[in-house]
């Protein structure tokens, strides 16, 4: 395709590999060396991909470009191992960015992994991390099951609690399989995702049921309108834990994110989601070589078998499939790079301003 | 205090020590060693101790006695690795009862985790594992996390779906903490435990909103008379995941049940929950140990302030106190352990008359 389309409905649609040099160049004027750079874009383009578009460029160059300029995060970051045995390691990232140090440790856990059957590793004093699959899929290649989490500031209220303790935290997993596209979970412990709770703060909409707790910590279990929470830079969200309620298993919910914020935050030696708070994050990557548990190839064939399975359930009244995680993302990603990925009026603009402001050329601009 | 007692409201409680021993005489009768029938006792009776009486000696001896009976699991196992590497291995369990061959397997993971930072060990050919978290609790008087997950036959229906392919499979994670009682997580991947509803459905009592889906997949949001499950052994329960509905997230609890049928189940080589299905269970245990990762006595006294921040959260309206995961049955815990565990009159005749048929001694027979 060309470097851009405008599609039937008047939506714009940027070509991967031209969205992926802008970002390069952004990327690059924030001091960045060219090869972070490109893990930075390839992050964030593979998440618009596969249709994750909260992790994607529109909101996300935004923000890290925010992050670059006032300081918060380091361009040059001299990550190092603090720790390290025969399959683990603890790195302090020196504040550099999650989307780039990730995969530097996946990197050093996939290499573990292939020498002692299952590398991990912990981060500390780290910044946004981006899509947490991004990570665990790198392990993919490799034939091995990637597992990536991170411990966020807080915004989850606990069980029967009124005051957030915890962050989303989400869990990220990938598995190969032999021809069916690979099972990827990627997760956040919240009920509900945050940025729509601050969307429809923002634009005076109503809150689904379930997802956020009223100020004295009860859960808001009807549609409702949206508290004013754009006070606070982050906003102090209250959100529920997965499960809503305690008669729903919001203690599973509660108790999972707590779980993150051990392995992904107080595990890396740098604290964790509420303490030292924003603007840090801590991260947990860890690889598993299919081949040190049994054979390869039976284990992926037996994923396309389990897949299958998934896929054949007859499915409920009124809907037409049941997916597994993964698929609809990888038949997004097949679209968008036939097609190009779609990006809002707004983003645009936010593009070409930025673009001319840093003085690199912007796709739709002659 | 003595081997039994009658507490105020009626209800017998008997002495750890005295159930302890005579669930050990039961497990002789069964034919295992007197070492494994000890594993076994410990096991139930620590259930019963931390107040997870579903996972106790009131339901679980007489299934597992049953089950040896009827020849499906085996009382002298020759389980065997399969295969090793230096964090790694993957048992046979020859059938052998989970609640004896997963502490074996976490003592493997111990100390591949004590050389190498970190030890998982998948168990395939499985049979019924009791509370997860006794043998991720293993790890704690190492200083290690531990961590152990099962796949169980299918009972709860993926999002969307209209039929169970997915069994509860529970995660549990240890982890020690300096002076607080250790964070202890243990929760089945369905919204609620398919207990209360096979009990609901043998009384003909209400089952709660969110818990299980109709016939057709729809998910039962409201408070509802149990149908009848009671047909088929296992009964075909239609559990919904964790979350219930997909507004609510309920692809979350589908997709980590998943997970766990991959880590627990695929990864073991032996099959997954629903192929080749019961009396299989494929098992997952891990260490971590912390020393590999950091300073564990810096680690052990963050984990107390966290655990303080959790427990100091203000109390949403109408709640005293939030409570971390482990923290209620560790005070359960202090209370049987001088008061006794309490014993439904039913479960007190079935011990009496199961003792008196194997001719061994019953606490409460003179």
């Amino acid at each position: 395709m060309d470097k851009f389309k405008v599609d039937r409905s008047g939506t714009i649609r940027i070509q991967e590999m031209a969205l992926r040099k802008t970002v390069v160049r952004i990327f690059g004027k924030m001091g960045l060396t060219d090869s972070d750079s490109k893990v930075a874009a390839d992050v964030l383009v593979t998440s618009d991909l596969r249709g994750v578009d909260t992790h994607g460029v529109s909101d996300m160059v935004r923000f890290y470009v925010g992050e670059y300029r006032n300081g918060q995060t380091n361009p040059r970051p001299k990550w190092h191992i603090v720790r390290e045995t025969p399959s683990t390691a603890n790195i302090d990232s020196d504040a550099g960015l999650g989307i780039i140090i990730a995969p530097k440790a996946m990197a050093i856990a996939i290499e573990k992994a292939k020498n002692v059957g299952v590398g991990v590793v912990t981060i500390s004093n780290g910044r946004h991390l981006g899509m947490a699959s991004y990570h665990a899929m790198l392990a993919l290649k490799y034939d091995m099951i990637g597992v990536c989490m991170t411990s966020s500031p807080p915004v989850v209220v606990p069980t029967f609690g009124a005051e957030p303790r915890l962050g989303t935290n989400p869990i990220a997993i990938a598995v190969p399989a032999k021809s069916e596209p690979p099972f990827v979970l990627d997760i956040a412990m919240s009920a509900i995702a945050g940025n729509k709770i601050t969307l429809a703060s923002r634009k005076g909409l109503n809150i689904p049921a379930g997802s956020i707790a009223a100020e004295d910590g009860t859960p808001i279990m009807k549609e409702s309108p949206a508290p004013n929470f754009c006070g606070n830079t982050p906003p102090l969200l209250p959100l529920l834990p997965l499960g809503s309620t305690r008669e729903l298993g919001s203690h599973k919910g509660f108790g999972l994110a707590a779980m993150v914020d051990i392995m992904a935050g107080i595990l890396t030696g740098g604290g964790y989601g509420a303490d030292p708070g924003p603007p840090n994050y801590g991260h947990y990557v860890a690889a598993y070589n299919i081949e040190a548990f049994m054979n390869t190839n039976q284990f992926k064939q037996t994923m396309d078998e389990w897949l299958h399975m998934l896929k054949s359930t007859t499915p409920a009244a009124g809907h037409d499939r049941v997916v597994y995680s993964g698929l609809l993302e990888s038949e997004t990603h097949a679209d968008r790079i036939t097609n190009g990925i779609p990006l809002h009026p707004d983003v645009i603009d936010w593009f070409k301003d930025t673009c001319s402001e840093l003085s690199i050329p912007w796709v739709l601009t002659k």
